[in-house]
């Protein structure tokens, strides 16, 4: 028995599958794609030709020792023309970055900037401009940029950042005057998919961004994983203890108002992430128990993570990562001390392998994804 | 362009596809079921010939007033051949029910019995008994029973409950001498299947087993959420207070400290559920204080729940559902509180509609979805 399946569904599905074959696979022949994918040489030639003139796909002779006959030609990703535009607001600067279809990122830009100051539409203005300013870029390399996406340090529901209280935000709907296709998502969901494709992530983990406020993002099964209405992962506002200090978020004793970044700072009785490295560094006393307190509030917290959501993996990203030692082992010792009975096993805890570009990466990753997964749009 | 598909899976595929439109669609004929399925009149005539041959379907004469012909035969879900079992093991009691495949209840029993007193292979012994003569009840029905999950208030993990400190289990393989196959599973994630397949569930909601331990099942576009590892939605040891009591789980301050039926009858001074709800229904000072404190710190648990996981339905079961009126307005003022100004707006709390059945339901009600899901395997 057989069954039709519609010509245009079927060339979608089987430019989606060579193309994957390709991306996963690295370079190869037309012969073994054919082999690999079950498709006739024929289609497989016809559908590699319609890639290579869309720009996916480049061609090159392959010379490869020991092997009999003519040398094949291989066809591999080409970064040479479909790009894609990752953006940031952060309350203390704005970012960009292209990334070729071969996931290179071929411009990288940070503007430090306090975003608290100014109204919404002016940040958005701003973050507009500097997305200008490096498509100009990207065209001056020859690339033609298929969508941007743009990440902000607060829980996102149809383009609308619903608050993000560390900005000042409130029901802000994101539209940017830009010519491409842009959509909003979370800092911290976008830093799981950075960390996933390029960084410390794995199938399974849970990536914390620590910043001024605190997010997460969990990828289950190499999936983000949204919740009910896409506003899971506000690590920041998990209770470490009812008696704690006011949180900005309207609620009391969060974990933000023990380990976020500004509480950090002035525990320690400094002015700035890098004087607090370098107290950490000095072995300064005050700057190692506040290190120590923010790692304790945030085990307590991910303890309560990780019972609700079965976590074994915590990449932890932005300040935490870079203070990830400091923070780590007090972080570690209320994680045994919460989990090992129950669970027989503590998550391992690592640092993020992005820093701070995460999230813009993520983002930027997401556009690639996207394409990649349904090329057939993008050709003529 | 066609694809050929092997023969054994197209059969196993449109039985799934007729099976499933007849327990969804209710009583059907063989030529509606052939213009719904898109299948030929033959191909159906055989399908469902094989399937009342193996008592998943019966027939019976449609008189429909108004029609012109001769009346059409409709065929519809059978509940006289194929059932399945739940078991449950709790703190307090064994329960057993069988359901067959129109999801009636055929057989429920309930036996109270502390299995705390007795290590954990007599538990099992007794469970595997308590099965064996609801399975000859099954039989003298006329019931042939595909198969059996239990339900153990634990985190599970490939069989084995890793740790159930209210029962004093430690990594417990689950055997039971049984004539079918037995899987195991938590029975907050069984409650919560209970609830959306038979209760107050829906296709997105935390539903919460309240017993003398405390666990949840979340459920996200209809399907059980079970993080990395299957140990998901242990919202008992979920913090409520770092300077908390000390729990059996090894941590302090977690929920079941505080909401735990044993913390709850102790703040209340009573010694059975019974005689706290009436002493809460009399109005008992000290009653009405514990309910609130209980309230208050599921309010505090479930307000990082939702953080975390972001959802906006809770169904509240087990003890909670009995109690729901006195607990729920603290649990609630301390959700709108933690949550209203972030989310900008806060989960809805319901009573469970099955009470102490939602496991057991749960547990019977994986069998039959199973059996509807895949009939091939049932099938000569």
């Amino acid at each position: 028995m057989t069954q039709p399946v519609r010509h245009d569904a079927m060339r979608a599905r089987n430019l989606e599958l060579v193309l994957g074959e390709i991306s996963r696979g690295g370079p190869v022949t037309r012969a073994a794609l054919a082999e690999r994918t079950g498709l006739t040489k024929s289609t497989v030639s016809t559908l590699v030709g319609a890639l290579l003139e869309a720009g996916f796909l480049a061609e090159q002779a392959a010379v490869r020792a020991g092997e009999r006959g003519r040398p094949g030609v291989e066809v591999s990703l080409s970064g040479a023309r479909l790009a894609s535009l990752g953006l940031e607001i952060n309350v203390d600067y704005l970012a960009a970055c292209v990334l070729d279809l071969t996931s290179t990122v071929r411009r990288a830009v940070r503007l430090e900037r306090d975003n608290r100051r100014e109204p919404a539409s002016e940040v958005l203005r701003a973050v507009a401009e500097l997305a200008a300013s490096t498509l100009a870029e990207a065209r001056e390399l020859g690339l033609t940029v298929a969508g941007a996406v743009l990440a902000v340090s607060g829980p996102v529901r149809d383009g609308v950042v619903l608050s993000a209280p560390n900005l000042g935000w409130q029901n802000v709907p994101v539209v940017l005057d830009l010519p491409l296709p842009v959509s909003v998502d979370n800092e911290a969901n976008l830093g799981a998919l950075g960390e996933l494709w390029f960084g410390a992530g794995s199938a399974d983990f849970l990536y914390v961004s620590g910043e001024i406020g605190i997010g997460a993002g969990l990828v289950v099964g190499s999936r983000l994983f949204r919740g009910t209405g896409g506003l899971a992962g506000e690590l920041g506002h998990v209770l470490v203890s009812p008696a704690g200090p006011a949180c900005r978020c309207g609620a009391v004793g969060c974990l933000e108002t023990y380990a976020g970044q500004e509480a950090m700072l002035a525990a320690a009785g400094v002015g700035t992430v890098d004087e607090f490295a370098a107290a950490l560094a000095g072995e300064d006393a005050a700057a190692l128990s506040a290190a120590a307190a923010a790692g304790e509030a945030l085990g307590l917290a991910l303890a309560s993570a990780v019972n609700l959501m079965d976590v074994d993996r915590v990449v932890l990203g932005g300040v935490f990562g870079r203070l990830f030692r400091w923070l780590a082992p007090a972080a570690e010792a209320v994680l045994t001390a919460r989990l090992g009975s129950l669970r027989g096993s503590v998550p391992v805890l690592s640092p993020s392998a992005l820093g701070d570009s995460a999230a813009t990466l993520g983002a930027a990753g997401r556009t690639v994804h996207r394409v990649l997964a349904d090329p057939a749009p993008f050709l003529s």
